[in-house]
């Protein structure tokens, strides 16, 4: 399957207001107590039986992990040689993610505008979420993107 | 060394205005280019030859790599019991972060206010800010964390 522009595209292939599929993520419990006990070792993360007692009743992936995910699935169709780099995001972690969801990333190129200060790049804006198997935002977040023009 | 309230405290401890250190990390090649393999393999974070050659003239950590690094810095104190839940972050990726970096975080309580929705816990926000040796900001953002009240 080809691979989506949104994923793919200089400056001037993207266009506000698409949307794609990006791929989706098992969350898996042994992934979620090692990603957590090497950098945020909440008990709700990285310890079953105090998370089953927390007001989330059970193990909840950290939110740096989620953010991890996110970018591993836009990587996932091959790096964008035209992203330069992302320059910031705003981000709302709506529900938690638990052992065995299935996280489906959505991408929306949501602005995009040439940049003033160097010629040759623009300012993107894609609209992300992670959603789970019942179609529940568990993440979303903007990430404003530096992305080059082609045949710069 | 008494670690700050700013990583133990309930909401009521917590003052607007309070800012610490929370101590350092060093970067090194190795783990920027595992973690940037794992989750987020653009070769500015995965390849040293093509970052030297790419306009960051050198190899630079992934952001959320960077996000990582700034949560554990903040449990390195010991897990606050009252935090529930981070709500959101707004993130600026300001300078890249390179291997050899001994990257400091500061976080300063922002605002506090009562939640109105979840009697006994606050919103607080901690304006957080990722330092490197040359006192240079590589990452700032703002951490919105729902934090329980002592007694409650």
């Amino acid at each position: 399957m080809k691979p989506p522009i949104l994923a793919t595209g200089a400056y001037q292939d993207l266009v506000p207001g698409d949307k794609h599929a990006f791929g989706s993520y098992r969350l898996d419990s042994a992934e979620i107590k090692e990603f957590a006990a090497r950098w945020d070792p909440m008990p709700v993360h990285v310890d079953e039986a105090a998370a089953k007692a927390s007001l989330f009743g059970g193990l909840t992936a950290c939110g740096t992990h989620l953010l991890a995910i996110r970018v591993h699935l836009i990587q996932a169709h091959g790096v964008n040689p035209y992203v330069i780099a992302s320059l910031g995001y705003e981000v709302k972690f709506l529900k938690p993610a638990r052992s065995g969801d299935l996280l489906t990333l959505y991408v929306e190129c949501a602005s995009k505008r040439e940049s003033k200060s160097r010629p040759g790049t623009g300012i993107v804006q894609l609209s992300c979420t992670l959603n789970n198997q019942a179609d529940e935002t568990v993440l979303s977040m903007m990430d404003t993107l530096m992305i080059k023009k082609s045949g710069k």
